[in-house]
C-alpha cells in the first residue's frame, strides 16, 4: 500500500483520504509523528471528528502543538473539548502561554475545572496522569445497588473497572473489582467483596515510582489520594505503561550519554539530535583532557618504551567497556528495583571479585596479543594491567549509579561514557606504573 | 521495621512469620528473590497456603524452581494447580525436565491439558504468555443475555472485561468490553457495541511485538488466534506490561555488551554475573588487537612525534561516545517502533550532518587543549580529527543497528562497547593518517 507522505508528495488527496480512513489510529498518529509540520497539519484535517480525536489522542504534546496551531477555531475547540481531563493537563503543561490559554478559553466550565485541579499538581507526578473521574462507592450498598450506581455515573468516568470504595468524607477506605460486582450475588454486601488497604499513591508521587508499584502489584488502576488520604482520581494502566516506557526511554538516552530527545526520532532536527548530545560530549571530552595530562606524565617513559604507545587503546577499551557493563546493570538494577542503595557494599564486593575474575580471563589473551606483537616482557605489562583495569572499572562503574541515587542524582546519569572516560584516566596510570614496575624504567 | 533475613539470621521465627503476614506478596517476593536457596525454601514454608501462591506467582521461573524443589509433595501440588496456566506452561518451559514431570504429574486433568496445549508455543511467542481461559460470545445474543453468560462462565477466566466475539466456527468477528454490556441497555443487541475488525495477535507471533502493540493502542486485552483466525485466547496487559520490561531489561544489557542476567541482580553468583559478560569482552579485547596493529603500523611517525600518543586516549573516547549515543539512540528508537529499516539512508544522512555539526564544536575546545598542552601543529591535528572521527561515528553508530535489524540479527546486539571498538581502530587511522599529512611526516 502506497505511504501517506507519497500520496501527499503527488498531491492525491483523494488516495490520502482513503488511506486515512483504513489505517487505524495508533499508526496514523505514527505517520503524523514522522512528517514536517505542514504536511502533518494538511493530512490532520482530512480526518473526520471522530477519528481526528483518537488520532490527537495518540500523539505526543510537542505534535499536539503543531496540529493545534493550524486549526481554525471550531475544530480547535472539538478537538481539545473531547480529550481526557489528565492528557489534556499534560498537553497544556507544555505548550506555550498563547497556546494554552487558547485550549482554556474554549472549554466548557466543566472541563476546564477538571483541567485546572490537574494543572496545580507537579510536572511528572502522579496528578498529571491520572484521570479525575471515577465512580466511588459507598461502602453501605449492595451489590445490585452498587452497579446501579456504576450504571447511572459510569459513562463519564475513563474505566469503570475498578471502583474505589469511600467513607462519607471521600476518605479511601478500600477497592472492589467491577468483577465481583458482575459475577457476584446481587442480594450480598459490597462490603463482603472490598479489598481493605489497597495499595495507592499519592498524586505528589512521582508518576514514575507509581506506575513501578503497579507493575510490581499487577493492579489494573491505582487508587490515588490527597495527603489527607482523600479520593482524587485514578491512575489507569495505559497510562502507567506510558510512564514506564518514557521513563525507560528516558535512561536510556541518559546512559549513552545523551539527553532524552523531546520529540520522534525521524521528526527531530539535526539540530535538535545534536542538542540532545552535545552538553555531555563537551564535558567528557573536557574530563578526557586528564587522559592528556596523565599521559604527558609519563612521556619519558613513552620515548623510551614506544611500543608502550600501542596498547593503550585496547587496555583503555576494555577497562571502559567493563566499566560500561557493570552501571548499565548497576542502573538497571536500580531501576526495576532489585538493588537498593542500602546494598552498597555488598554490590562493590561483587563488582570487584567479577572484575577480577573477568580480568584472569582476559589477562591471558592479553599476554597472547603482546607476546605475539611485540615481546614477552610488555605482554606481561598488559596481562597484569588488564586484571588490575578490569577490577577496578567493575567495581567503580557498579558503585557509582548507587552513590549518584545516594546523592539523589538520576542514577541514569552514570552513563557508559562518564564511566569509559572515568577509567580511561585512571587505567593510564596504572599502566604505566605497571610498565615502569616491571621493565624498571 | 526488622528486614526478613535478619529475622532469620537471628532465629526468630515468630518475627518472621509476622513479618510475612503483613508484607504484600511483590515485597515479599522481592526479599525471596535476593535469598540464597535455603533462606528462601524455609521462608516460603513458613506463609499460609493462598499466600504462598500469591508470592510464587510474582517470582520469576528460577526463583519458582528452587522452591519447588524444596517443598515436600502435597504443599507442590496445590501450588502448581493453583497457577494460571500461562504462568505455568512459562514457568515448564524453563525447568529442568525431571521437575517438569513432577509439575505435570500432579496436575489435574483439565490444569494439564490447559497448560499442554500452552507449551505447544515456541518460547517467547504470544502464545506462552496469553491465558486460555476466556468467555467467548455470539453476536446473536441481546446484552442481558451476554451478561448472563459473563456470570455462568467467567469466574474461571483470568479477565472478563474484554469479550471476544466469535463466529460458529470459533473464528474471531469482534471484541466487546464489559463496560459496554454493564453502560448499554440491556435489550439491545450486542452486534451493536461489538468494534469489529479488532486488533489481534497471532499466537505464533513473538510476545514483545504483540505486547508492543498493545502499548500503542491502549487496549487492556488482546485477542490470541491461530493460523485459521480462530481464537485460542487473550493476551492481557500485566502479561504485555511484563514482557516489555523483561524487553528492555534484555536490550539495555545487550547494549553494554552483556548478556541478560536469567535472574535477580543480587541472588546471581559472581560466576554468573562474569558469564553474562565475559563472551563479549572476549571478543571485543580480541576486536581490539586491530587498535595494535594500527598503532604499529604508524609506529615510525609516533616515534618520530611522540607526543601524538598524547591524545590518542581522548580522541578515541570521543569518537566512541559519540558513536555509542547514536547507537543507543537508534536501537531505541528501532524498539519502540520511531524507525523503520527502510529508513536506513534518511538515518545515515541524519547522522553524518549531526555528526558533524557536534565534531565541529568539540573542534574548538580539542584545539584549545591541542594548544595548551603542545602547540599549534599538532592542535590543528587534533581539532580536524575530531571533526571526521565524530561525522564517522555517529554514521556508524546510527547505521549498524539497522543493518543488524535488517539481517535479521537483535539490533541491540549492536552494543555501544561494539561500536567503540570499531570506532577506535578507524578513528586511529583518521588520527594518523590527518598527523602525516598536516605535520608532514
Amino acid at each position: 500500500m502506497t505511504h501517506l507522505p507519497t500520496l501527499l508528495d503527488d498531491h492525491d488527496l483523494a488516495g490520502a483520504m482513503e488511506w486515512l480512513e483504513t489505517q487505524p489510529a495508533y499508526s496514523i498518529a505514527d505517520e503524523l509523528a514522522r512528517m514536517d509540520a505542514v504536511s502533518s497539519v494538511v493530512s490532520f484535517r482530512l480526518l473526520d471528528k471522530d477519528r481526528a480525536l483518537e488520532v490527537f489522542e495518540e500523539l505526543d504534546p510537542v505534535d499536539q502543538q503543531q496540529i493545534l496551531e493550524g486549526l481554525r477555531d471550531q475544530p480547535f475547540r472539538d478537538l481539545v473539548e473531547g480529550m481526557d481531563p489528565d492528557d489534556r493537563a499534560r498537553m497544556l503543561g507544555e505548550v506555550p502561554a498563547k497556546v494554552a490559554r487558547r485550549v482554556l478559553a474554549g472549554l466548557s466550565a466543566h472541563e476546564r475545572q477538571m483541567t485546572a485541579a490537574l494543572l496545580g499538581y507537579p510536572e511528572g507526578s502522579v496528578g498529571r496522569y491520572m484521570t479525575p473521574e471515577t465512580v466511588a462507592l459507598q461502602q453501605n450498598l449492595t451489590v445490585a445497588e452498587a452497579l446501579e450506581v456504576v450504571r447511572r455515573r459510569g459513562a463519564r468516568a475513563e474505566t469503570i473497572y475498578t471502583l474505589p470504595v469511600v467513607d462519607t468524607g471521600r476518605r479511601l477506605t478500600g477497592i472492589v473489582e467491577l468483577r465481583e460486582l458482575v459475577l457476584g450475588d446481587p442480594n450480598a454486601q459490597v462490603s463482603q467483596l472490598v479489598e481493605t488497604e489497597p495499595q495507592r499513591a499519592r498524586a505528589t508521587d512521582p508518576a514514575e515510582q507509581a506506575a513501578r508499584l503497579m507493575r510490581e502489584t499487577n493492579v489494573l488502576n491505582l487508587p490515588v489520594v490527597d495527603s489527607e488520604d482523600r479520593l482524587v482520581g485514578l491512575l489507569t494502566i495505559d497510562d502507567a505503561v506510558e510512564v514506564i516506557e518514557a521513563a525507560d526511554t528516558e535512561d536510556v538516552a541518559r546512559q549513552s550519554g545523551a539527553e532524552p530527545l523531546e520529540r520522534h526520532y525521524m521528526s527531530a532536527s539535526v539540530f535538535q539530535l545534536s542538542r540532545a548530545r552535545a552538553m555531555w560530549l563537551t564535558l567528557l571530552l573536557v574530563a578526557a583532557t586528564l587522559t592528556v595530562s596523565v599521559t604527558q606524565a609519563f612521556e619519558g617513559e613513552l620515548e623510551t618504551v614506544t611500543q608502550l604507545a600501542l596498547f593503550i587503546p585496547l587496555l583503555i577499551g576494555t577497562g571502559g567497556n567493563a566499566g560500561a557493563q557493570a552501571a548499565t546493570a548497576a542502573v538497571r538494577a536500580l531501576a526495576v528495583g532489585e538493588v537498593r542503595t542500602s546494598d552498597l557494599l555488598k554490590v562493590i564486593w561483587r563488582e570487584c571479585r567479577t572484575g577480577l575474575l573477568l580480568g584472569l580471563m582476559l589477562a591471558v589473551i592479553g599476554f597472547a596479543v603482546g607476546a605475539a606483537f611485540v615481546g614477552l616482557e610488555i605482554a606481561a605489562v598488559v596481562a597484569v594491567t588488564l586484571v588490575v583495569i578490569c577490577a577496578w572499572a567493575a567495581t567503580v562503574g557498579g558503585t557509582m549509579p548507587l552513590l549518584a541515587k545516594k546523592m539523589r542524582i538520576d542514577p541514569a546519569v552514570v552513563s557508559a561514557p562518564m564511566v569509559t572516560t572515568l577509567v580511561d584516566a585512571t587505567g593510564l596510570i596504572i599502566y604505566f606504573s605497571t610498565a615502569k614496575l616491571i621493565l624498571g624504567i
